[in-house]
């Protein structure tokens, strides 16, 4: 019985990942023993590593000077571990959701924190725009998809300051010019892997300008310098990254992904803007996620929210019900959520209009 | 073609929890999702944690007052967040190995560091006794089980002050008494699951008392408050320590392995005694590791170094080789280690003596 994941994360990966991940279980590399137990010290292990620096920076073109390494804890631990290494006086945070503002209220332990702009007036709904960036800060940090609210910075901006994005939530499901940002960070699990790894791109030149003394493990440095096996990494959650990066560089890279993900998005919008039923949470299309899309009952069917939740739950569609900071409905349409599923939900939808 | 697994860690898992992982993999707990795209804020994942803080709780018999939270960042992230939390003014640490040391190093930063006693004057090959620790320290943090010397702590020390133990390698290898502890910490990937998570046992009371500001993440009660999931846990490494932890409940639990690890250990060392080829690192019995027994080729025999590890890998013997700071051979006898491989180690050791 398919089921069609629209889980907002830990998301949908491609069947090939959970084949080669089970196949790693059982014989990891021809080394006789299981991915779980292997020591990562050991040359197909290290082999893995050096194989997923190398796809982040083919596909991600990702420029000299750039370093690429894999840690634990989250992107939550990445809130204050950039104020951590960047953060000496002062700091800019756009605040676009419950994560940004999360990000930006960590950073006050750290220096000043300058608001630049914040959607929070509307719940979130819009990306705010002809906000100004004081020039003196140590870094911007945006959060690029915002994945409770259904919003997404689709632009590499530029203020002619570090900026640091947060792209959880979009990280691989389009092609950003790494040049333009400082330091990028993102939780694997939506579009790139499991739960329990952090891929962290950083510009080597922003490091060791504060003067504030760093724990070893909250150093970038020390996982630049040890080529992310300062200690024993989540050796699972990296191979199975790597596998989903192989499927996203066999596609033809994260150009193909994004022209997928528009399609997705595409036809899933067009549907909440015509059904009589359903409306959208974000009225700017272009600062509409194409990752997580957000939608409610339309005015006068709002009474019928649990009746859709039902339906969609006995078509095998999962991972629907909206935040409850949104209330309604999201469709998270991560990388590898075939556009098979989408239709699915799409037909429930109009077979719901006609009810009515 | 069967792998006889010494490696320090990742190590061995009993064969069920390969079996379970891949299971899930395919369908984690009949949700047709995989265990690698459900979401942790499913009830299915939910009760994943909640069996996974009872089993602990079960097992090791942890007192009411005392809460079990699991985190990534392995037990090196302990290393600063344990003096992040609890150290105020001075911290006294016993310095048994590399891992102690580093975690001795990583504290400074915090207050003051009492080195109540070190073994470094002998390459750490035994365990100081006799040494006392100042009563007015907020801690005294031991390492019981020092996987690169072959040197554990097997008794549960009470100096009158709050007592924090790394367990990393020893962690439910044995019953401890954690009424004696205040924290005890334990990166999974030895005895109880693959890489990736890190058990945390901590005394509720000890919490709270720095003056410091600490990073949410950082802060230990975030994640008691949130029950481990104040964000997204690294999911398939807790599946997978559950079912070790299971494994070790269906066995008869801790008191059962730790019979089965003396038994394993036991007649490893008697080889290591009786064989004139080898000889033992740790000259004290009773300091001598039941996790990872090391010793090197005995006088006269040095230049035989090489032959033997050759003669181990054609018997599919893996991970023998000790760590370049001890030289020689690192057994690891884990839970998971079978021992029949323990007896094929012995088989070898003593068809190699045979050739002189």
């Amino acid at each position: 019985m398919k089921k069609h994941n629209f889980y907002a994360g830990p998301s949908i990966l491609p069947e090939i990942v959970y084949e080669k991940t089970k196949e790693a279980i059982d014989d990891f590399a021809g080394t006789g023993v299981s991915l779980m137990s292997i020591s990562h010290r050991s040359k197909q292990f290290e082999a893995v590593i050096t194989e997923s620096q190398e796809i982040f920076r083919e596909l991600l073109n990702i420029p000299e000077g750039y370093q690429v390494i894999f840690v634990g804890g989250g992107a939550s631990t990445q809130f204050f571990t950039v104020p951590f290494n960047l953060l000496e006086k002062k700091a800019a945070y756009l605040n676009t959701g419950t994560w940004a503002n999360t990000a930006l209220k960590e950073a006050k332990m750290f220096g000043e924190i300058v608001e630049v702009a914040s959607s929070a007036d509307k719940n979130y709904n819009y990306i705010p725009k002809g906000f100004s960036v004081p020039k003196d800060v140590d870094y911007l940090h945006i959060t690029t998809n915002n994945t409770i609210f259904g919003t997404e910075i689709k632009e590499d901006l530029d203020f002619g300051v570090p900026l640091v994005a947060d792209m959880s939530s979009d990280f691989c499901s389009r092609p950003v010019d790494v040049s333009k940002y400082a330091l990028i960070y993102a939780g694997a699990q939506k579009n790139v892997g499991p739960a329990g790894v952090t891929v962290v791109i950083i510009k080597e030149e922003i490091l060791g300008k504060v003067s504030r003394q760093i724990p070893t493990m909250v150093d970038y440095r020390t996982h630049i310098k040890k080529g992310s096996m300062h200690n024993t990494p989540p050796v699972l959650p990296i191979f199975s990254m790597l596998e989903t990066m192989k499927w996203i560089k066999g596609l033809g890279g994260v150009e193909v992904i994004q022209k997928m993900n528009i399609e997705k998005a595409g036809i899933l919008y067009d549907e909440i803007e015509r059904n009589k039923v359903f409306k959208p949470t974000v009225a700017n299309p272009e600062d509409r996620s194409l990752m997580n899309i957000t939608f409610v009952m339309n005015d006068g069917f709002e009474e019928h929210e649990k009746a859709f939740l039902d339906m969609a739950a006995e078509r095998n569609i999962l991972g629907l019900k909206g935040h409850r900071s949104v209330g309604g409905f999201r469709a998270s349409t991560y990388n590898a959520l075939p556009i098979e599923s989408v239709k699915v939900l799409i037909q429930a939808m109009q077979d719901f209009e006609k009810k009515f």
